[in-house]
């Protein structure tokens, strides 16, 4: 281990962790209506107004985790933004849509008026998660949601509002167990009692996740049959590098929770080096946003671009593996993935990181903040990280 | 005008409508089940059985309409195509939805069944073009679903599915007055009696296209109020040149069909013109799929990216645009978009035409045919520069 090394990394991503919240701090927030804006442009100008509630609830979740984790942002304007968000969701991202069904809204005029409502349960995850973290910090409960997420995952999902068609087959979508067992994790985080009634779902997300390790262990697809069988056509053939690597992580934090050497060995060997080394691009450098498993070109316009969440959650994930394991090849992994990502996404003028990236390198969308890209991945790759390293190099106790 | 270069072009557009109409007629059709298959690989392979219901009303569209208007397509093989897709259509596009509510699907498998369905007009839009000519090569007639359209589009959009929401304001989508005054001018052709049941419609379609002229007339946004006026944020700020620029030509042969010089006016000026001025690429060439009317970066990923429909519609345009006025300016931007799109395009080793290129013109999607691409915009163009030039040259008759 190359401690020198690992120093200036620590030392670098403290350093961009520090400028990234101050960013948000003086850029997003709405002190009229409450709530967050989402749409920053590079120099912090707000573009749009609509505050769209996955990032909402994130940045709500992340304020709350950096306020109690870390002493130097138990800060009473962070405490209070975070409030802030949190009753503005608590407010408006609720919607009524079929009569006596609730759903969280997508996204919200500047003054909560509900704009969209999408036929997923991602709103209401976040909301969950901004929630629970919430209630970490002010004491509150308020968790009657996840029984309903659980009840449209597991028992019934038209309460979705999805027309139920003949030719649309019950699919396991990575992210629906991905984002199950993040809200399992959070909710159980030092209570054991709930810890004890979600472990059933825990494990059942985890064996869901692990439905998606395909072609005899040498791939990660992205949807799979209902059964873990492979699904035909592009839906059935496609590959997101970034979203295994995140399924790697949170399969690693599984693992050491439970103390399942068996699923932290899958989730290094199928979740974090296979994506990596089908994802890399060796021409350019940086992790392709989708592939195509058989090597036919993805129909998502975007597939070769190079997005900065795949790389923040590359980094976590290589960075955890190499705590777990202390494989020497893991850390050189995290150090080519640092290189390509500090040397890319981070803006040495105005701050905070690009998100988008020709599949050459070079800035094809120049804002810091949009519908997709808010206080979430960038601070949650910085802190974890951070983390990691300061246990690595003995910095605590 | 340059009759040598006229010629020449004409040449190379009637070469290549024919290699692109044996490239569909080669690999798309599905002879078991019928119907066309539109994700079709660089080569001519088929990498998706999906079934897209934009893209098989808009095959049998074209097929009929090069049967019925061009000597050398009037082949039995294109016409058993066409029958076969339209057959197709008939059995398996229409779903049930909400009880007695019908809609078209979006996406239907390989043998039919509906994968999913849009809350939008378009799939109905597509069925009802498709069909309609082809009634008009066998002499069938089936037009009720116009009635249901309409009535969505100036009633009451709710059977479409998607909740009220306050936050979402009604808008004008350029795309739904511009998709129902091309159903008014596909259903009115050569049917005075029909022509006068829609010709309200028409010219209610040409007023609230009209209503995309914003900024003192300086700019087509895409979305505006349903009063006109301009909406907040991104989606008011958008721009989609290559749409206006569709746009245009629509105008242009409405203006033609009603001897209106004022639309024909401002087709040329506002929605020709001003659309290319400030969508095309200055240091690459080119047009810009979308752009913000403020200079913002806009949210779209590949707002950047060389479409090649935007082209195709850019050259109908021009070309139309000079045939009506003779204006020397309108041929050279003709030629100017030609010299790129021929020069970038097509295929010459496999046949038809690339459908996506980065901002700097190089291939970044390879496949011929997507769940967006099919044998539409490409033969479309193709086919009525041909009749253009032909017209210019003196070659009819």
């Amino acid at each position: 281990m190359s401690v020198g090394k690992l120093e200036e990394c620590r030392q670098q991503i403290r350093a961009q962790l520090d400028a990234v919240v101050e960013f948000w701090l003086k850029y997003s927030h709405d002190t009229v209506h409450g709530g967050f804006f989402t749409c920053i442009g590079r120099e912090g100008n707000v573009y749009d107004e609509l505050k769209y509630v996955w990032l909402q609830g994130r940045q709500v979740w992340m304020y709350c985790r950096l306020y109690r984790s870390m002493d130097r942002f138990r800060r009473p304007d962070i405490l209070a933004a975070a409030k802030a968000g949190g009753e503005f969701l608590r407010k408006f991202a609720r919607v009524s849509t079929n009569g006596n069904q609730w759903k969280c809204a997508f996204c919200l005029t500047r003054d909560g008026k509900a704009v969209k409502v999408q036929r997923t349960i991602f709103s209401e995850c976040f909301y969950i998660m901004a929630m629970d973290e919430l209630s970490r910090v002010t004491g509150d409960k308020e968790m009657e949601m996840m029984e309903q997420l659980i009840y449209w995952v597991r028992e019934d999902a038209s309460g979705l509002g999805r027309p139920q068609l003949p030719g649309d087959v019950p699919t396991n979508s990575m992210a629906v167990p991905m984002m199950l067992l993040c809200l399992v994790q959070q909710l159980s985080d030092g209570r054991p009692e709930t810890g004890g009634k979600y472990s059933e779902l825990g494990s059942w997300c985890v064996s869901e996740i692990q439905q998606h390790v395909q072609r005899d262990g040498t791939a990660i697809l992205e949807n799979v049959s209902a059964t873990g069988a492979e699904l035909p056509g592009c839906l059935g053939r496609l590959q997101n590098p970034g979203h295994a690597l995140e399924a790697g992580w949170f399969l690693l934090r599984y693992a050491a929770d439970n103390d399942n050497k068996e699923i932290q060995r899958t989730a290094i060997e199928k979740f974090v080096e296979l994506p990596f080394e089908s994802g890399w691009d060796k021409a350019h450098g940086g992790l392709f946003y989708f592939l195509d498993v058989d090597g036919h070109c993805p129909t998502q316009l975007e597939w070769s671009m190079k997005l900065w969440w795949p790389h923040s959650e590359a980094l976590v994930a290589f960075l955890m593996a190499y705590s777990q394991t202390k494989n020497p090849e893991l850390l050189e992994n995290f150090f080519r993935v640092y290189e390509y990502t500090f040397s890319h996404f981070p803006d040495s003028e105005s701050g905070e990181w690009f998100g988008y990236l020709t599949q050459e390198g070079k800035v094809a969308l120049d804002f810091k903040g949009g519908p997709f890209k808010g206080f979430f991945h960038v601070p949650r790759c910085l802190y974890m990280c951070e983390s990691l390293l300061d246990d690595l190099l003995g910095k605590h106790g």
